[in-house]
């Protein structure tokens, strides 16, 4: 393999892709697809969809199972070391079996909570297969989130905090505005204040796409309730909020 | 005027546009240019090349100079207050002139250190023109920086704060990764610690880009003389940086 492109292709909307993310999709002979399984069906089909629509060029796609996890490890590092180095192992003998240009392609941006570039640095740096690689950024969901709510983040000249549902937790609110990725536990419910604004949605991008804003104290019922009828009725929810104070 | 488009274009590379952006330029009637002058040539050119590239149908241009605005008022805050009152008069002026579907093209995303969206729902809230409007999410400098040095912004579940050259210099380095914009002084020759990296780019996007990367107490030197440099050179400099300690 001579070039592998890391491709960012959006939070979901499929035209979403940009200009560069297709002109790279169409020079990929080969798509590696990491962690076959774990993805839910409407997101491959999104995928699927975008790859029909863009990469017209014949190319074959690689699919990379993870490899078997010990969920309940004596020692909990030394067992997530052990399986980002199998996987990388794998992904590498993939590499290796390849000739020509690689592609694998990331949900919202490969910058913002995403392994994948971490697992690509691993093999590029262990040398076995060598070859050069390329960033493309994408779309995340923050971006789509405001975007859909029609905001601008932050207020005039203030900063933004970009956290998970599990620091928001730990920590609570403390910034002025901040987005909460990966909450599969509605934290927002155990934050204090009645000055709290909340900007939230779900399934962005996509058919079921819903979203709520208002004050957190007049709309968190509602979120909540939502949430997880739409959870047991599709099986699966991705969703992401905005909090600003005051 | 029924619609109007707010479209991210990214942050200087003209292929970063979505396919979503592309759409949307292509169904626009007019475009307004919001503070005509203030842009730098090159970047001008960046944004024409876009536009010859996609907008292929007829279309208008209109521009919109900012009025004039006192740098020495007396009441700082009613000064400024004035005078987005007057720039969202201007563009209403404009909107109600307009027929069809309008255009406001932002650098980036709309939703990150921009006024466009806030000046758009000023003259929405006002209803003296009547129309709707769509945000159409653009690739951020954060994300060009990322890409370019092919890095995950964070540590794995770690947060990210995204800050401006002011407030790291009020607050310090409170956060373990962090992105600092609108930085005119080089902020970060005044933060205090061996332990931090950093990454550095210029001109993300165009032919002139440049990228530093390294412990910070190594490069900050090498990046303030370069910076330096060329500013002089060109007359103008549009950087970023990451951050993170340990």
């Amino acid at each position: 393999m001579r070039m592998l492109y890391v491709i960012g292709i959006g939070a979901g909307d499929p035209d979403q892709v940009t200009v560069q993310a297709v002109k790279a999709m169409r020079e990929v002979e080969v798509f590696f697809v990491i962690g076959k399984g774990a993805e839910k069906q409407e997101l491959l089909d999104v995928r699927a969809t975008i790859l029909r629509e863009h990469a017209t060029q014949p190319h074959r796609i690689v699919e990379i199972a993870d490899p078997p996890r010990d969920r309940d490890p004596v020692d909990y590092r030394r067992a997530v070391a052990d399986w980002h180095e199998a996987r990388s192992l794998l992904l590498e003998q993939a590499f290796v079996e390849t000739e020509g240009v690689g592609g694998i392609l990331v949900w919202g941006d490969p910058a913002l909570y995403d392994s994948t570039l971490r697992l690509v640095e691993r093999v590029h740096a262990r040398g076995v297969c060598t070859f050069d690689y390329t960033v493309i950024p994408g779309i995340t969901s923050i971006q789509a989130l405001a975007a859909r709510h029609r905001q601008v983040l932050h207020r005039i000249g203030e900063p933004l905090y970009i956290t998970t549902g599990r620091k928001l937790r730990e920590e609570g609110l403390r910034h002025p505005a901040t987005v909460v990725m990966l909450d599969a536990d509605c934290a927002f419910t155990d934050l204090c204040g009645d000055d709290i604004h909340i900007w939230w949605a779900a399934y962005l991008g996509m058919p079921d796409e819903v979203l709520i804003e208002g004050p957190l104290r007049k709309v968190e019922d509602e979120i909540v309730d939502l949430r997880t009828r739409l959870r047991a009725e599709k099986g699966w929810i991705m969703d992401i909020y905005l909090l600003r104070r005051g």
